[in-house]
């Protein structure tokens, strides 16, 4: 396979950039992204309650999932990695760089986000530890008093990703007042332009919808052709049924045109053994060409 | 007993930081932690008035407490550590980077306080002075408009420290218009994953309540829980009676999971021996696994 | 031909800026600019729509008309120019610092924003890459609270072209509640001495419109004029008649005095033949002194 | 004498720090600051106009005043030392690092000021010149938006100033619409607290007054033990009465336990020869010890 | 002459600071100063109108007289002087660091402007380019939110062109909804000495009206008295009859003790003969001692 190298990749990085590449994608240029990053962003929602394993609210819960599945990558925030990572070395982390609470609704106060530790910092941290640490990511909303200082956060940062070798992933959101369907296909290809322009390795969004609220793999081909050579991830959401998901995930690919996805609840709201199944089966759509049916194979 | 050391630590400084939670913790990853940052958070309103020594007035009894009593770490703010110091080299402090007074409601702005200097100036001032420093504490509030900022400040904060070899605390509280209550088990347990994806060896929170405004042990483990590796520490609050304290602080640790606490008022605000009693019977239970009747007896 | 040579390009960098200019305006002094930073700035509306071809939704189509047809350069984002960069080697770059979405309407909140990387940046990956950069692009908006904040960004970047021998093009737009008419003719003159003010060798600008609305190469004059030793560069705006677009362009140069023009919709919103021969079109008449009547015959 | 040497004074700056102290306050640890900061705080008000005599409308006539009478230190902007310095070597000069004008009210706007230059400026400056500069003083309002950068400053500034040998002395008063009183003895306490969290060799605060309104030296304790081994000094305020003034001093220090005050109007609001005398009685109450009785005949 | 060095000269820049200072004010100490900052601060207003020759619509047209006249200094933006330094290399610039539009009411918004490049910056253009560039100029507007910043940036800009040996002048505007009359003596002589505080060689200031909006040169005392060393430049302000203009000119001098004049419009909305006989005439009242009568003469 031929991968697109951006021209920003330091010389003497150019093939532990492929070699990144290569292996969180297994190959395929698809990323299966595990995202990890909710204990801030969703705080203990998505952790504790009712049809959620108990054991899902210690953040160990994710780093066994991560350890014995097949994952691309594994998205969560450094001090995370920097707890566990010396017991879960096999897995192939990305630190997502920034995350906000929700506490505060977004249409009450425009949602910021900054980094919370630089790309250098990653790197010293890489080397020292020895850890697989393949890519950074980094969410940005569009559309409020804040996106200059996002943007320009963001741009730096897949610019300090590539020259280091790393793979850089966004996150990219419009919010707001101005903004009144987050699941309009035109917007979302919107942002994936957004993606492309910053120059990122892979950008994931919310998936478009049509009129009635229902996913359309067609409507997704804007936003997957805008990106370019950017990667589309498509959004996990909140947990829902085994075979609804493996389908859509395989239409979003095959139909769409995505390069991937980033799932969270849909992996970690399971009991161990049920998580690890089906992070695999999601892998094998992503980034194994599996069927929906070989894929569901896997969660026997 | 073997420490859970972040990956953060530099290797030459794995020892230091082993030796600092080692001896923080009497060996058994348990934090007394004696909090002594109010006069600048409550102003004078802790140190002088009715049922309060006239003694307490002065900045150096919680000097004589420190040095007189078992704690594990006196934590306060970096200008009373080097004007008393000197005379209180036995004492093991941890420098609050950071605080705010408390003239200004947190529903008419959104509480902020940046740590007034950097790690790097303790590491030094630690080196220079030869002053038993065994980390460094910060407080953010999450859920308002500054919430990015500190997320960002307090997870740079402790990087620094770990590369450094200290113990990072972070002080951790939902505030403002959106937060209903704060005493709320779900909330508080949110903020310690919060604490635990920002790498914090410790986070100090409120105590959870149940619908009756009461502390309930049970309702404490989904957040000690939720804190993954990073040991939540109990907030002491107002003082009360010794005894309702202790049997508080022993049910926290022994049936909540807690890893500590954090007290102040309910040490200082006495005579210096009594206070220093105060303290040792608070070491025993969190630190030296003593029964409340044992720490009882202290008190005598 | 002679040029002026800033005085703050660096003694060692007046040869390559020279042939920056040289080569940028064929040795006419004028700019043919190929606008390509919309998909930030207007997200994907101008990509994908009625009467816009479907290739134009990639963002490579503007790579192959910009690697195709004669242009002065190609503005846009250093992350596309990152990713597409190597497989079109012979395009002359202009890297646009900086973009903003379209998402907050201009009277609701006042327009900023912040370049992404530095100039120093865009030298050492120019250098490292062997792309053909020749300059660097800032937006910049008067009259709004953040004016402060985007002239001195401006100058700097100025500065620090003209030091490492790179063009700097600015795109000055006052915007806001105290701006009656962004076509006024008088106010596009003062945006264009501060163009001149901040050392810019360019100036993209509003063209004026007389009391119907209309375009009137007179009103020009006084912008031009005002601008002195910096070139106006005149906005191509929203797609519009071939041969109407290129009249208005031949006065602009020839009876308002500008130096030549900005053009991006007018351009990519066509198949890449056609596009391609729109663009030589602009350029016969912008560097290559052509007529409307030779650069006509372009388009056949 | 034993001087209290704050543990983050530089080991090579001990003596010079000891030096500057004792020189400062005659050996007494008690300072006499002449307050020379009003031409930027109260802008002309304090210098022309009925009652003040016209000398003192020149910066020049604070300069004399320093230079002829005995003070502990005279505090002023680095400008006009920088300007007058040359001329009156034998001054002994606090450099005022922040200022702000009075034109907006401070119940319209949270009251904001920054250091207008860094201690290492001081250093330098102090080094070259040749001038006897003891120490730097900085201003900040508690309560207000910009508590949170002014205690960063001030705590960073505190800790620079001892590192390198010199004093530090803050202004410290609580303002904004949370403020009901600002001679409220117990909020004056609270801010000496906070001075001595900051680490202060001294701190300027308003003097608290009882229910009438009156000066009462009783109310004063509070804050002088609260400030611990920080030393308050007492706000000079309006040109009042010589004796009543001198009395009042006198009572701050020996029955309210200030270590001094910081006076301004009641010294440069008089011709020099008077000037210099009120100055002479104000510095012997002070730093020489003397009784009211003895400071009224210097005025004779 | 004896010459005022400030303390802050750097002592291997002081031969070059006397050098600027005395050629800049003719050995006079009284400076001339041809003010070119208009293109931003008012946009095209100044340049381009009814009784304005077309001529002035030119940037060059400044340069055209400041390089034909007598001037002490020619004010200008930086990037103005790299446009046309090369070209008129006998005019003694002094570069305006800062400069906002007019597009925004002042009781609208709270006025800030930045300063665009550094002192630093100036310094080493100056040496690379070899222009005589005599010093630096900024602007600061007392009174609104952003007072802290602009204070703060000018002392710091004063100090850094001191210590390289160039000449400060701070442009001083009160403004503001707290402002009610720019014009007042008393407000005009606060401003003077924030000036002296700040420790600039010349302030530019309104010009103080009695009652009847009309120009008392005895006003005028308060205000260069209260400026102490700082010289006092008087605004030019809109074009008026020469003879009127240079009879309040010799009486600001001579009866209200001011330094100079800061005077633009006056000078360049002529033609450019007529300019350079006005500003010999302006400059012979200014540096050379000439009466009104002497100075008419030149305007023959």
């Amino acid at each position: 396979m031929k991968y697109n190298i951006p021209a920003d990749v330091d010389k003497n990085r150019v093939s532990q950039y492929k070699k990144n590449l290569k292996e969180a994608t297994n190959g395929t240029n698809h990323l299966m992204l595990f995202a990890g990053d909710q204990k801030v962003e969703h705080l203990n929602n998505d952790f504790y309650g009712k049809d959620i394993p108990l054991e899902d609210n210690s953040p160990e819960h994710m780093f066994k999932i991560a350890s014995s599945a097949k994952i691309g990558v594994f998205a969560t925030q450094f001090g995370l990695i920097s707890r566990y990572g010396r017991d879960y070395k096999n897995v192939p982390y990305l630190v997502k760089l920034n995350s906000k609470t929700n506490l505060i609704p977004y249409d009450k106060q425009d949602p910021y986000s900054q980094s919370w530790i630089s790309v250098g910092d990653v790197v010293n941290f890489a080397k020292e530890s020895g850890l697989d640490i393949k890519g950074v990511g980094y969410t940005l909303y569009l559309g409020g008093e804040h996106e200059h200082s996002m943007l320009s956060e963001a741009a730096k940062i897949v610019h300090e990703a590539h020259k280091n070798g790393l793979l850089a992933v966004l996150w990219i959101y419009p919010k707001g007042k101005f903004v009144k369907d987050e699941h309009d296909g035109h917007l979302i290809a919107g942002a994936a332009g957004v993606g492309a322009a910053l120059g990122a390795d892979f950008v994931k969004l919310k998936v478009p919808y049509d009129k009635e609220g229902k996913f359309d793999s067609k409507l997704l081909r804007e936003a997957t052709m805008a990106a370019g050579r950017t990667g589309m991830l498509c959004e996990g959401g909140a947990k829902i049924d085994e075979k609804v998901f493996l389908t859509e995930l395989y239409a979003q690919i095959h139909k769409g045109g995505s390069r991937g996805n980033g799932t969270g609840r849909n992996i970690h709201q399971r009991p161990l053994k049920e998580a690890v199944k089906m992070a695999n089966a999601i892998y094998a759509i992503t980034s194994e060409n599996a069927t929906v049916k070989e894929a569901l194979k896997l969660l026997k």
